[in-house]
């Protein structure tokens, strides 16, 4: 089998801990590194860069790539289902689906969810509301290879990420956040202007490195914001 | 001296993290609690609602304070300066310092930053570029209560926020992410239109309990795009 990117990573990460390379000092090249653990430089590099956007270490052109330590600051992201949101601002939450149905990933949605193209999916596209009004526009692949159970069931009453919180766990997740202009049938389902501006996060997770979950949630900008604190 | 917030917040974590309330289960009401911590009863509010926004309790209209324990994903987030982001992307750094002066806090801005109303500030604006093009657009305040050698700080080569990492040490931080439209002269400094989207990042820090500096950065929408990844 080859020594996938997420091997390599977390044997680096496991060295990052153990202390061999610490902070403010430079890890080995990436051709030494590679050699090392047989495979493609390629590899390593992806792995690096996964170190690199969780602040782990830092990569500097013609320097090499620095382990930061606890230079950078962490902070804890918090990230709760549309219902616990609004009802913590003690307002009422309401729940629309909008569609659902299944597919076959093809090229594009194939890589989006890194599956194999022709893979069994269901697509879900929901509404999340707020005393009445739009809170969030889901839109949602799950991948029936990981969630089989998925196929039959009817998200009509039920918000797929409740479901799946219950159904399936995950072992690793990853979220994408972006401010984004509005797109024409997006407003309309959002109940702004088009272009006008939203808060874009496309969540992906992972059962033991099987792609179970891509999400793109939008809420209408200015409305939504997420707070994050760390120090306590 | 009268129970603070602050003060309440750490007790009620203190026993949460001891297992007094398990999660799942629902935290005695506020009337009890105010009573209990000697504080009047928005001062529990005001502690419970910082530990619903962290993902800790829920607050259910009607039914009360729930524990949520680990039920809520958290996910690292990991904020760096500019200079690091823009480099660690392979990118060439730059730096302007638009306009760096002192000023007493109006009544908006001691609010904002929670100091008494006149407090000596430092106040900055500055844009970091990413090749040349705008990166991040920073207004930022420092209190120079908290951090008097900001006073006397020439910032023209040297963006405040290296600075005040290096020259003073946080023990809090919270940040608050959303997505909104550039205003004319912010869409002018970041070369965006008027309207289009931009990451909006409020980062408000304290060291043990006193404010230290509030920043405003504004990133061109679409083109930024913070990463959390969690599980690993």
């Amino acid at each position: 089998m080859r020594t996938g990117y997420r091997e390599v990573k977390q044997a680096l990460l496991a060295r990052l801990r153990a202390g061999e390379w610490p902070a403010g000092t430079l890890m080995p090249g990436e051709v030494q590194l590679a050699k090392e653990f047989g495979c493609a430089r390629v590899t390593v590099n992806r792995a690096i860069q996964e170190l690199a956007d969780e602040g782990i270490v830092l990569r500097r052109r013609r320097r090499g790539t620095e382990v930061l330590g606890d230079r950078a600051r962490q902070a804890r992201l918090t990230l709760h289902q549309a219902r616990q949101q609004v009802e913590s601002q003690g307002r009422h939450y309401g729940y629309r689906c909008l569609s659902q149905r299944k597919l076959n990933a093809g090229a594009g949605l194939a890589r989006r969810l890194a599956v194999p193209q022709g893979s069994p999916l269901r697509a879900l596209r929901c509404l999340h509301l707020a005393n009445g009004r739009p809170f969030q526009l889901e839109t949602r692949w799950i991948s029936l290879s990981a969630v089989p159970e998925a196929a039959a069931q009817d998200y009509a009453d039920q918000p797929p990420g409740e479901w799946l919180m219950r159904a399936k766990p995950l072992s690793e997740a990853e979220h994408r956040i972006q401010a984004a202009a509005a797109r024409p049938p997006e407003a309309a389902r959002l109940q702004i202007a088009p272009g006008a501006p939203v808060f874009v996060l496309k969540r992906r997770t992972w059962w033991r490195g099987e792609p179970v979950t891509w999400a793109r949630l939008l809420h209408p900008g200015e409305d939504y914001e997420l707070i994050v604190r760390d120090g306590y």
